[in-house]
């Protein structure tokens, strides 16, 4: 079984910039193919579309009424180096395909319907990510358009090249539109759906983050002449840290740490350790609670340092809050997974994801589908066609739950 | 108070293949230099002198009875680059310095000195160690002179450009002589006899040694979206596996366990580590003690590795056994030791050195004398001229005891 939304993502992962593999990085000549390809799909599903100055595509499913408010539905359409087919364009077609289900039942909304397509997501052009929800919330300012690849060609310029209008970026933002909020679908991109053989789940919230680089600092010396006891060992003492890491987050909820990054000096088989530089990475959804827990981090780490004698020093370089979804979309997505007969799950979405950014104007709400093995940014990303089919499935209940929500609470009549 | 031994082995380190630091390669010009220099202290000392066939520099103070066996006195004389001035160069330093003591004070014993200046104990140059001590024990093939250094010169050609015959190597060999053991003065290389505060101290054995790289095999995965519980972190079992060694080491004497190299895949802060290699260096005087603590090092991590759902795979690279210093030597030089109103203290050798080679052909006896921090290999490193006078002392005592207990075992009139 492949339904159409799996056979476009399969048409889009062979628009490459590469021939042995998927890559269409943020405004590449692929990149801007991917979009044409979207927005002809979009027109198909009976959208009126265009594409912004800062190179993300829109299709509008307007309804009766001009001032009704606007609810958007995406993703983004660009992909790191050698990706996978799902990651981001997913999410859109998944939207254009219940887009296209509501105009094939002629099913009539109380709000206007939104799909995009968004730009560089993924952050790898430009080491900035999020730049097309980051236009769309009005945030880009002058000095965005100066960041350069590593082929040192500006973002205007890389624009301009795209047949965009870089200065025009401000028109890209809907911060003044009357938007009802912001749907995102997205593959889980972790393990726990296909653990529990659940095809679908609500997002809770996107967990906020912090990271760190640590660095100890011990006492190199001759593995052959200081007794145990005389050691100021500074891998030893990293282990002590990383494994205490593991364990404060192993004992709380909706935490996660990772040590990803760890580094010996001067890492040699017959040398004591003098030196380990290594990073820290700490999310979740509940803000108060990742404070508390990197709190007791911190203080563990200094009594472990302070007991074997090294110094540890702590400098963070991210951080980033926690984003809710809001709870009136939770309810909807709930009711729409069980009235398919699904167990309803809830996830934290560990990833940051355009949602995030969106936050900042208007609610937001997220869908995770399954995938196989929880991998990502990989060739092997994976989603089936029937959680394909769920997903638009839930997608247009939850848009009619939406509409009934609105005319029971009146919110359509306000406008009159 | 600067006693002549210090100041030979500052006279040495001013003679260096680099302007900036202390560099005395095997068979480099500066190498060939410090061998004539420390030939002409021979001279000096009273001894007759002669570079051999692999670029040791040899001094003999003999004896009356042409036929009474011989105690070879000595250590290296090649250094690291950018090395200190006193590994290796002390012990033949002090070594000279005792014969000249000898020579002044007319004292005649009842077997011939010699004192060697080895060549290439630290393998610097042509990945291969101890080359001068395994020519004095007849080790040296055919296939040695083919080893090339990093400019692709051989052995062979580096021999003969030093005015050396390398065919003749044999003759360096010291095999089939009368010896009655080797002596070796070397600085400690470690911490403790500073942390004791003692001068010097007796080498009960040069610890064995075995190397081995660790990989453990994980799952990558995405730090913000695999539960705590889902995860298969190679880096939390390495640290776990890191601390057990610590841990197993600390619980007995005499071993020293060490991980010196530890390398994570991908390492990269948004990543949970999937592959992590590491070396373990495990050192003891007693083999018996180095094996079964091993052989509990190998369950205890099969058994972390086990319970965390990942793969640990053992590779051995290097193993070599204990070798004990001889019990009459080690008597002696406590006795010496005590005459002085110096606590004796004995220690181990972590680090390996030239006895340890010549062990297997005639009986060792080590001293080691105090240095600051622990610290060798590096331009920091120093010994006091109060300690090498202690050393020079102990070694005339010791001498003489040995003299006096082979007249007493009547070892001397046998030959007659």
């Amino acid at each position: 079984m492949t339904t159409r939304v799996i056979q476009r993502c399969r048409d889009l992962a062979a628009i490459s910039d590469s021939d042995r593999s998927i890559s269409r990085i943020y405004l590449s000549p692929a990149y801007l193919q991917g979009l044409q390809q979207t927005e002809e799909w979009m027109l198909q599903a009976g959208m009126e579309t265009w594409i912004d100055a800062v190179g993300n595509v829109w299709g509008r499913y307007a309804c009766k009424d001009p001032q009704a408010p606007t609810l958007i539905l995406g993703s983004h359409l660009d992909t790191v180096p050698n990706a996978g087919m799902f990651d981001g364009i997913l999410g859109v077609m998944v939207a254009i395909e219940a887009v296209d289900r509501l105009k094939e039942q002629a099913i009539e909304l109380p709000f206007h319907i939104e799909v995009v397509g968004l730009g560089d997501e993924e952050g790898v052009r430009f080491d900035a990510s999020m730049l097309g929800s980051r236009a769309l919330i009005g945030k880009w300012e002058d000095e965005l358009l100066e960041l350069t690849d590593q082929n040192a060609k500006s973002l205007e310029s890389a624009l301009e090249a795209c047949g965009l209008n870089p200065q025009d970026y401000a028109s890209a933002s809907r911060v003044n539109d009357n938007l009802l909020g912001f749907w995102e679908v997205h593959m889980e991109q972790g393990p726990v759906l296909e653990a529990e053989d659940i095809p679908i789940s609500v997002v809770s919230a996107i967990a906020g983050a912090r990271r760190f680089k640590v660095t100890i600092e011990g006492q190199a010396g001759h593995a052959g002449t200081v007794p145990m006891g005389l050691r100021q060992d500074a891998l030893t003492a990293a282990s002590e840290v990383v494994l205490m890491i593991e364990k404060t987050a192993q004992q709380n909820n909706n935490l996660l740490a990772t040590v990803g990054h760890l580094k010996v000096f001067p890492s040699a088989v017959n040398v004591i350790p003098g030196w380990v530089e290594f990073t820290v990475d700490i999310r979740s959804d509940d803000d108060a609670l990742r404070e508390r827990v990197m709190n007791l981090i911190f203080h563990s780490s200094e009594a472990i340092s302070m007991s074997r004698g090294v110094e540890i020093y702590w400098s963070e370089y991210h951080w980033a809050p926690a984003k809710q979804c809001a709870p009136r979309f939770r309810q909807i997505f709930e009711e729409s997974i069980a009235q398919q007969k699904i167990h309803v799950r809830t996830l934290v979405s560990g990833a940051g994801h355009d949602a995030m950014t969106v936050a900042e104007i208007t609610d937001i709400g997220m869908l995770f589908v399954r995938c196989r093995g929880g991998i990502s940014h990989h060739p092997d990303e994976y989603v089936s066609a029937e959680d394909a089919e769920i997903a638009v499935n839930t997608l247009v209940l939850a848009l009619e739950k939406l509409a009934e929500s609105l005319q029971e609470s009146g919110v359509e009549s306000s406008k009159d």
